[in-house]
């Protein structure tokens, strides 16, 4: 990992700055649009739907469920090269350490990096890794899913097993850099990892303006419709004022992916919320902001896996607003869902978008459908013009033979 | 049903004209490539592949596997409207009925449409009807699955039960009709039908120019690729001989996709082949090319379930070369594969392209990866160059319940 000291500010423009980097690595994942979904979410939960929730009717209760307006756009990076958006931050940190001063002359190349993953950063790093022509050595617990090791192993990455806590696997890791002088890039706790997923947000907002734009332009002729998902152009008003996103929210389990988001609203008006399982208290960041203290560990074992970490520290200055440069503008709130939400939001995206998602991705649109203190927000502040709400799809990597158990018969 | 005889001559201006009178209802669905698939399709596979196939080699032997080289192109009818292709036809088919002298003066619009169907035919009609705003009468078996009826009653069809045998079924149907003077709007075998489906082979062509034109003209510029699975600018030579597609392979069932898909391609030069499941003879079309004869009557259980149909007949008239305006030209030849075979491309679709898609979507893909006797036709005839080979993925309406069985963990 680049030195500390080394890394670009905390802006949006640093995000920019790593989106024109990390270009030709990644991929433009597409962003596309489903108007039974966008009903869906534009229509009141019933009572019944809600039973159960922490935001249960009473009886004989004169409230109502929320009646907020969404139009959703979802970021694809589960169609992202690995199958999540963490190829973004892994090859924007293995870029950067090629420009830290000394590296390359030191024998950085030979040497290559380590991480401690079993997940998407394991692949990722090892990917970016092998592009960059450096050997990657990835520390998994011994106990890990064999096609995980064997798809790590697939981007040529050297797998060196552990014991399963954490205390055990970054002993290893301390092992690996003092044998191999490898360069530890963690999986989100750290600026450049950061900065690299935000360029997930930042073309997010080009893509819909362009397909706002398309739209607006293309009414009667042929190809300019770039996907089967764009809304039709005459529910896009020519002279709408904001002509883009108002507002994006990301799954939230490290935080790199949602403090990245953050960064690449910086300025834009755009407002950036989180979105966290609720089950065995995996909403350590919504509890956080609520006590004004980052929650340090986190025991859950919620169907989002990828959403079972505690915010980083750094994640956490960019969230609360406490970096440098943020004038205190951090994250516009955090929300939280439950398993069976978080299922019912999968099972759409599946059925309805026919897209392979894995749980942590729905975590985010289950929000928008169930949460119903996210709802009267938005049908208190954007009224009945509604929200352009992004919605980012973190990952596709899921096993099919979980979906057994994801969706008995 | 429009009356056959007012019906539009079966030729690829037919099916041009078609499209410009669906545009307005159907998606023009994106088209996906995917390095890692198109790398495996152009490996050959191993003998261990190969075992317990029909195309196991013997041991000793002096041949080898085929060595074809692969380029894929994924029209994704799985995001079409209804979740499959089956769209194209049922708008088309309503629409030519509009134009029909004397059938709304004679009340057609109130009269409706009927049609027996359980599967993605019922819910394009029900949809296509209620577009045009006339009422759609769904026979379906008794026995069909609650959320199949739910579907099509979704989509604000009127349900009618029927017995589960072929005639049963007819007879409800002509109940219907005698009833209500609905007409009726046959699955596959019609020339509305098959001129309607022809138009997702159109678009592919289109937009397999269109990507490469926008490849050649992207390189280093933002925001002109519009997928992320575009193949990188430099492997497409700018002065290529053959813009666009060298073949395009379709799913065969009842046979409305395929003859579309050949009819699309009239002329053009572009070969087009049919992909068939083998199980207990669901390759009806490909032994029914090899006897010189229409078989009649299948009956498979094939997960490939929307393939179990046998060839309609205007349906084999086109894939033969015998309608009037073909000058002999039909498909270009039939091809089948096994379950395993099945299985395993519906697992690379779901998990590299990150796509639900149904198990007869898969068959296409299948061909492609596993039949060694259209690799090696490929192999022959493409030479070195390799062919650019477009691949329908017909429909994505697969029950999540049923992964667990597919992929038992």
């Amino acid at each position: 990992m680049a030195d500390l000291s080394t890394c670009r500010p905390l802006t949006r423009a640093s995000v920019v700055e790593a989106h024109e980097l990390i270009r030709p690595f990644v991929h433009r994942t597409p962003v596309l649009t489903n108007c039974t979904i966008d009903e869906f979410a534009s229509t009141p939960r019933t009572a019944k739907e809600l039973e159960g929730t922490p935001w249960e009717l009473a009886e004989n209760t004169v409230e109502r469920p929320a009646q907020p307006k969404l139009r959703l756009w979802f970021k694809c990076e589960n169609l992202q090269r690995i199958g999540a958006f963490k190829a973004r931050g892994a090859f924007y940190a293995i870029e950067r350490l090629k420009q830290e001063p000394g590296w390359a002359a030191g024998g950085g190349f030979s040497k290559g990096v380590v991480t401690h993953s079993s997940g998407n950063h394991a692949q990722a790093l090892a990917l970016a890794a092998r592009t960059a022509g450096m050997p990657a050595h990835i520390v998994m617990p011994q106990i890990s899913a064999a096609p995980k090791v064997a798809a790590t192993r697939g981007y040529g990455a050297n797998v060196v097993f552990s014991g399963s806590t954490a205390p055990e696997r970054l002993a290893v890791a301390d092992k690996v850099m003092a044998e191999t002088g490898a360069r530890m890039v963690p999986p989100y706790d750290h600026p450049d990892i950061i900065l690299g997923q935000g360029t997930a947000g930042l073309e997010l907002q080009e893509q819909v303006v362009e397909a706002k734009d398309a739209g607006v332009a293309a009414t009667g002729t042929k190809g300019a419709q770039p996907t089967a998902f764009l809304r039709a152009p005459t529910s896009v008003p020519p002279s709408t004022p904001n002509p883009g996103l108002d507002a994006i929210m990301a799954p939230c389990g490290g935080g790199g992916l949602l403090a990245g988001t953050v960064l690449s609203a910086q300025g834009t008006g755009i407002r950036v919320f989180g979105a966290e399982p609720s089950l065995d208290g995996a909403d350590d960041c919504t509890r956080g902001l609520a006590q004004g203290k980052r929650i340090e560990t986190v025991s859950s074992l919620t169907i989002a896996d990828g959403l079972r970490t505690p915010v980083g520290v750094h994640n956490w200055a960019v969230l609360t607003g406490k970096t440098p440069k943020s004038q205190g503008q951090g994250v516009h709130g955090l929300y939280a869902v439950g398993e069976d939400q978080i299922r019912a939001a999968l099972r759409l995206l599946l059925e309805r978008m026919k897209l392979v998602v894995e749980p942590s991705s729905a975590v985010p649109l289950a929000v928008a459908l169930y949460n119903e203190e996210f709802r009267r927000r938005v049908e208190k502040e954007a009224g009945p013009e509604g929200w352009d709400l992004g919605i980012v799809l973190s990952g596709g990597n899921v096993s099919l033979e979980s979906f057994g158990t994801l969706f008995p018969s």
